[in-house]
């Protein structure tokens, strides 16, 4: 297998000042593998699930070439379910309820198939279960990228750090990438965040788009300027997806292609954000994709001629 | 003159969690115009101060080529002063004290050699200041921009709005678009603010670039993460000085055109924060501009070979 995510597939039901969801598919390894394979199709999902979950989900993984062998369902078990409401801005939300379910016993176990994977994404997940992940694979990865947020940094920083010792790139917010290092100023945030592990970092900044950096050298990515944001549920973990997605179509992990990677994972999150869930990541097709990355490379192209 | 540059000219006293400024030379024509001198040769300011204003000052500007023959000295009267502590963030700061002095009855006269600029900047002021400015030239500038802030919508929204109508160029940040517009998304901002007079409108971000906006076009400068922002006050004057300054000087108001000169605005206003007030900006020469650009271009610059 060329990829392996780990992270929730769940129930999710949103409401926005514009409209409800009901309840859908959601989750961090649903929204990244979905986006993933956009450009890869020998990937795979470790995960967990109740037997609530419908078969009719996981068909639509497997539609897409995604391996779900790595998805345990728990008998009687529930699926995790998350309920959240959007404010008026679609920037900040609201947690209504969350029930862990199966999700708070959670052991991932990878199936022999999955264990010699060559790019490795740890979606949003306990950092402990994060790291016995890492634990089962035979081999080292070629490339790991995980994914965090600040309520592991308020509940489970000492697991995280230890965790963050062994990848190769995280991706946070900017308030998160201030938080783990304790560094206002970003460029001093990278620097420490280096220290503990990650030789990449890429900070994702919503509409204000990405920065990715490496020792020395950093590359802005832009966003997109949208019309309407109906539901920004995902968008983080669609832009993984189709960052490790990217790189690990191209296998190529020079600078130039991280920052390639950053521009398709940043337009798979700019049509994330256009309808609810994954309505809109599961369908995509090569031009639809094509033209909206050259929709991010003409917003930020110029042509300088300096005196 | 090419060039004419209208605002405040000021003392301001400055505190950050680092260090603080004493009395300093700062406002919003000091910032811009100084900005503006490192790419034009004959411009001009139109402002008020009072008596207690020093010749070195005055003796700066003309160092700079900046004609002040338009700064008004009000006998007897105190010169506009500015007094603000800045949070540990560096992004937000509460004003400890302001002495509007001889602001108050700023009533503008432009010298006979001014009217006839070919580029106006209107800095931040009172809206029927801006208005009085622009009755008085003798033909209509070739590109006027207009610079203004929160405050004005606040308490003088309709002379602010009749002062729109015939302005070029908008200069505000990303807060103030919304609520000038009363649209979140900035896209449709932009379609709004459009329809009240100005065809480009810039929205400065601070850390997280600008975007320029023409019907149907939109440009998104990045901005350079830096390692300290050492005193953020004047960067949007200095800012929109860097982008009349090398219009004016390049006389081109092409788009890509308009595109190198956010760019230009970017890097002066990165300048301006290394260092209280002026200090940096005035003292800048060409090579160090050309290096800070090419940073700029290098920062969000990406080889896409679209498969």
């Amino acid at each position: 297998m060329s990829l392996l995510i780990v992270g929730t597939v769940a129930f999710d039901e949103i409401e926005t000042p514009f409209d409800a969801s009901g309840k859908i598919l959601g989750g961090s390894a649903t929204y990244a593998s979905l986006s993933a394979a956009n450009f890869v199709k020998d990937l795979g999902i470790v995960s967990v699930v109740g037997e609530d979950f419908p078969q009719a989900h996981l068909d639509l993984f497997a539609q897409r070439s995604i391996n779900t062998e790595g998805i345990e369902v728990v008998k009687e078990g529930k699926t995790f379910f998350w309920r959240g409401r959007y404010r008026n801005d679609m920037n900040s939300r609201d947690t209504l309820e969350t029930q862990l379910n199966v999700l708070a016993d959670f052991d991932p176990l990878i199936p022999p198939a999955l264990r010699k994977s060559r790019y490795l994404m740890l979606g949003n997940l306990t950092p402990a279960v994060q790291m016995k992940v890492l634990e089962q694979m035979e081999e080292r990865p070629e490339l790991v990228v995980l994914d965090t947020m600040n309520f592991w940094m308020d509940t489970a920083l000492e697991e995280l750090k230890a965790v963050l010792k062994k990848v190769d790139v995280l991706t946070i917010n900017d308030e998160e990438a201030r938080q783990l290092s304790g560094e206002y100023s970003l460029v001093k945030a990278a620097q420490a965040i280096a220290q503990m592990g990650p030789k990449y970092l890429v900070i994702k900044k919503g509409e204000h788009g990405a920065l990715l950096f490496r020792s020395g050298e950093v590359f802005f990515a832009p966003a997109l300027p949208l019309e309407e944001v109906f539901d920004p549920t995902g968008a983080g973990d669609t832009f993984a997806g189709g960052f490790i997605g990217h790189l690990a179509h191209s296998q190529d992990l020079s600078f130039e292609n991280m920052k390639r990677a950053v521009i398709y994972g940043s337009a798979l999150a700019s049509f994330c954000v256009e309808r609810f869930g994954v309505e809109r990541i599961a369908k995509l097709d090569r031009n639809a994709i094509h033209q909206r990355v050259m929709d991010f490379i003409r917003l930020s192209q110029i042509d300088m001629q300096l005196a």
